[in-house]
């Protein structure tokens, strides 16, 4: 069984998770703001690569019951009614809706990866959730870490690295590629995440933009138990196995 | 001071070096082989992207004094004189040449690295030339590792991490990228690079194809203390500093 991460976004290509159980990992932010979409009530959230292709797919769907959400250089975008970041998600405005949505990474990444068998996104807050799905089952696995605008991002890989971790402990023999040994060697080295994101480059950069609680929120380990599944272009919560009957 | 790592070839973009000293590593193979040439009395190496640039170039190079070298899948490519192995590159082969040079990683990145204000070839057997070209100077640096098939690869991600360690050890002020914090804990990782080498996917496959051989000659460290130098299209040796009188 092969288990593969992609450290950037540029080196993944559409054909690389054909057949594969694939995660994108976008922890800042986009993976974490879907996580929080669900837990306040989302009823989907479709991801698409660019404002226009929002723009496009808009007058499609249903205007009362879907809201544009997304960024550009880490801010919300004009004429968008929600922004990147989780807490901006709440129970209010998001219950029942669809949100159409894009951002510069965690998006693109999982628009990209829609060749796999089965596509997930994870990131901290979810992280026991994704888990618990890449070491069930024998399909190869690729993790593709979301990064920043296409270059490597620390969180991502470290996030990845994390998953290798247990997918190692319940098999010692998983074919490992490179990129996955090095994610192992972030996992060890920056075990504690809230201080991981405040020396990647992309938290510094959204601390500068004043997004210091968004940080907070990222870094909380497996507060909100959600896997978000992408089906036909179209994100939404896994149901948990207890309620498949 | 910055100090960037590109841990693939595909997250680096042709004006991500302008302005920087950039270095570009492959360890497996290319990097080794043109500093081999050089020891063995090459005059230049001129490196370009793809068999069809080579063959058009060809023509307009004096054919007597020009070989063509380099590889596809790793293999000698069909009416090419030499292949991509160090081992090749004989004194009686290559003395006085000018080597047109094709390969599937380090040429490319050669190429793609263009815009940089000086422009290296760096791999384990000339490691204390280019680090000591590095650490003297106050341009930024990025050093951009070829991987393999624009891919994250483990032996260029951990000889670029050895570069940051020197580096580190002169300047501790380095403001260093996400990608030189994770090729940093490369190095400390695998600091045996024999041993590297038959960890890594690419060292793998070339023991698949028959060069074991290859792998020990681009592991001794230190073995060809030559500086392989980009001007304009054209790689020279550079000469030492008491030759420059």
């Amino acid at each position: 069984m092969k288990l593969e991460v992609f450290l950037s976004l540029s080196e993944f290509e559409e054909g690389d998770a054909k057949g594969k159980r694939a995660v994108v990992i976008d922890v800042l932010r986009a993976c974490t703001t879907i996580v929080y979409a669900f837990k306040n009530g989302a009823e989907r959230v479709i991801p698409v690569s660019s404002v226009e292709d929002a723009t496009r797919l808009l007058p499609t769907l249903d205007k009362k019951a879907t809201l544009l959400g997304g960024e550009s250089e880490g801010k919300k975008i004009d004429g968008f009614d929600l922004g990147n970041s989780p807490l901006e998600y709440k129970r209010q405005k998001v219950k029942g809706k669809t949100i159409l949505m894009t951002t510069t990474n965690g998006t693109i990444a999982l628009v990209r990866s829609k060749g796999a068998k089965e596509l997930l996104a994870g990131c901290f807050v979810n992280f026991d959730a994704v888990s618990d799905r890449l070491t069930s089952g024998r399909l190869d696995v690729a993790i593709i870490c979301a990064g920043k605008k296409g270059e490597f991002a620390l969180e991502d890989a470290a996030c990845a690295g994390m998953l290798v971790q247990k997918m190692l402990e319940k098999n010692t023999e998983l074919q490992l590629n490179d990129g996955a040994l090095a994610a192992l060697l972030l996992a060890e080295k920056y075990p504690v995440v809230p201080e991981l994101l405040e020396i990647s480059s992309h938290g510094k950069y959204l601390i500068s933009l004043g997004f210091e609680k968004d940080l907070k929120i990222c870094s909380k380990l497996n507060s909100a138990q959600i896997l978000p599944l992408v089906e036909d272009g179209r994100i939404v919560p896994a149901q948990k196995p207890d309620s498949k009957k």
